[in-house]
């Protein structure tokens, strides 16, 4: 298993170096050419397709699942259009950060170039094997793609589309290269191989993420789990407060901007309660609360320790009550992913102390926390959305898979 | 032992929310009165540093190793003029890396804020540790220092003087915390502490640099190990090659920064490598080369494959004659540590290539290698020289140290 991941990683730097010297010109023809030839060859892409989904059919799995890994003719015009506004995006390479020279003469620029090799470990969403390479081929990286079993037909048939066009524009299709080995074993090589992937990201659920971060020596973005609270201050506007958690909790439940706990302040307590209480629950939302809740809303289930570190991903919540904005704070920073965090208040001290204090990528005030998103933060294209501090934080456009270099011009300094 | 670094990080990250709360003038009144400290408590620090240096001697301890051991008063006073320099850089905190309005009202501003628990793995330098504490100060973040056995009581006593100053100021002596276990399991169990320390920087050896790589959990900077490359063009200034070798070589051996290896173009082999050669002879620099340096410099050793890859620190080079300029750059890219590799010629077209296709952190063209240190490029202070591509590159300043936060405005915004 080793040598093939090896192999792989040997193809994808010396790309790496290849695709460091393309101009912006030459990378966004290439992927205007593959986001027309994904369409012209929908058929092939929509055939491999079935036969993941005939498997997944076969070893029954759960509807939500299959229909991510369903793909359709929208769906590959939604990929050819991912690829059309990654090229219409901005280049970052060659953005000089830095640009000095010292009293020695020496002049020193500190220049934006590509990561080298990025690696993505996903599960079964076979959108995320043209996306991800739009992002990495823009930014002048090679990619080695390990996506899930159940998706591999699929991934198959898209990666041919992009190494033949690759071809065609006269580049290397090691650009993009497909780990087509979809075992354990795969995931965990890729993970060792330290000096060849220059990034690893994984993309998926929370044991995916952990497995990586646990165990790759080659450094890692870490993305995605949220357990996202919101808190509803005693000078919150209390109607205000409910159109927020309807909308962070129930738009779209499965996401990791999704709302997952409430922290609602004693003062007013009585009052908020019932009514978010009643919103949610006509939403079929399940509450879980402490003793306050419990007596405050018939419904609710007494909560435990567990349930305020969980990430539901579901139609339930939690809800805490606190004594101050202090103890808010102190439950959200205890229990939180350092994803994103809301408080609903009318008094800016609050809203002031709140930012500062919670370490979160993301901090609102008087706003639903679903808006934590690269598209909605205006950036054209997400590789993902950093819970760690290393590197990148929150939602990740194209900066985020780039690093940079010193290039130092002298005329024969010497250091005394 | 994982209860007692449990707790020591439990310190830190509680002293993190109280520093990130402190002004710029109240840290810098810290930093000054610590300096101040430092030297009106000299004779405690000395004698402890006695005890450390009487243990060395008892165990044999090589020569170079105790000098790094050992302090003085004019060291300790480095350490607080290192103090009154941090004192004086500007605060990155609070800079504000973007701040934009989207359509639905949404401002969203980006801003620098601290990482908040730092830890530090060291070995027996014992001026790191003012060093460190005041960079990870600075930028308020809590720091966790855990030094090599050899320097416990130096390290010590010097905690001891920064503590009381903390108190002094009213600030939580916390803001630097020693671990002062300094067995092989403590430096473990602070790897494992992924979510209480936010970022890991190993500072010293190759060896303790890969064990923290290779075992942590939480996020690391890899900083330190430098196989530097010169590579003399066939379009070289000669003497200008030599004077700049001369010193990348000779001027500081056990440096990261030094030069190990030469790469000549075979056009002028014949004439750079006796000239280069006996100028290194004459300063007692051991040469190993291949074929052809043997056949030119009766003096050379013949280098084994293992030599290319070896950061020799001591007075030894490696010298390879390469076909190409582009041979060159590969030999480089396979070999180097991705830290500092330059490129001597006259010839505009070759050193764009070079540094355009080198991989390392710095790139020069017609200086010394011995340039990358944060002074040198002005930035005041370093905590390391990150030879990574995540996060930081190169000499590291206060704002390595730095993470950002996206802080969301809204006034009842919803996700449609």
């Amino acid at each position: 298993m080793s040598t093939y991941i090896e192999r792989i990683g040997a193809a994808a730097a010396a790309a790496a170096q290849e695709l460091n010297r393309l101009t912006t010109e030459q990378k966004n023809a290439c992927l205007l050419a593959a986001a027309e030839a994904l369409v012209n060859r929908q058929a092939d892409i929509l055939l491999a397709n079935e036969e993941d989904l005939k498997k997944a059919e076969e070893k029954g799995m759960r509807s939500a699942m299959v229909d991510r890994l369903r793909l359709t003719a929208s769906r590959i015009e939604d990929m050819a259009e991912g690829l059309r506004q990654v090229a219409a995006l901005p280049d970052p390479l060659g953005e000089v950060m830095m640009d000095i020279q010292r009293p020695n003469g020496l002049w020193i620029r500190q220049i934006r170039v590509p990561m080298g090799v990025v690696g993505i470990i996903y599960e079964a969403r076979p959108n995320v094997t043209a996306d991800a390479f739009a992002l990495c081929f823009k930014t002048g990286n090679a990619v080695i793609l390990r996506g899930g079993s159940d998706a591999i037909s699929s991934n198959r048939a898209i990666t041919a589309v992009l190494r033949q066009t690759l071809e065609g524009q006269g580049i290397t299709p090691d650009a993009v290269c497909l780990v087509e080995d979809t075992s354990r074993e795969s995931a965990q090589a890729m993970m060792q191989l330290r000096g060849v992937i220059d990034v690893l990201i994984p993309r998926g659920g929370a044991g995916l993420i952990r497995s990586v971060v646990e165990n790759s020596t080659v450094p890692v973005i870490e993305t995605g789990s949220g357990n996202c609270h919101i808190y509803v201050d005693k000078d919150a506007d209390l109607p205000m407060a409910v159109r927020i958690i309807h909308n962070a909790k129930t738009q779209r439940t499965s996401v990791c901007n999704a709302c997952e706990s409430l922290v609602i302040h004693r003062e007013i307590a009585d009052e908020a309660i019932p009514m978010i209480a009643s919103n949610l629950l006509a939403s079929d939302v399940e509450i879980r609360g402490d003793e306050k809740v419990c007596s405050l809303v018939p419904q609710a289930i007494p909560a435990t320790e567990e349930d305020w570190g969980m990430e539901y991903l579901d139609r339930i919540i939690s809800i805490k009550v606190v004594d101050s904005l202090e103890e808010a704070v102190r439950h959200i920073n205890r229990y939180n992913t350092k994803h994103s965090e809301a408080i609903i208040t009318e008094n800016p001290e609050a809203s002031q102390y709140f930012l500062q204090q919670v370490d979160a990528a993301c901090v609102y005030v008087n706003a639903s926390t679903r808006f934590t998103d690269g598209f909605e933060f205006g950036f054209g294209a997400e590789i993902g959305i950093s819970t760690q501090k290393l590197h990148a934080r929150g939602p990740m456009g194209l900066t985020a898979l780039t690093t940079t270099k010193y290039e130092i011009i002298g005329n024969g300094q010497i250091r005394g």
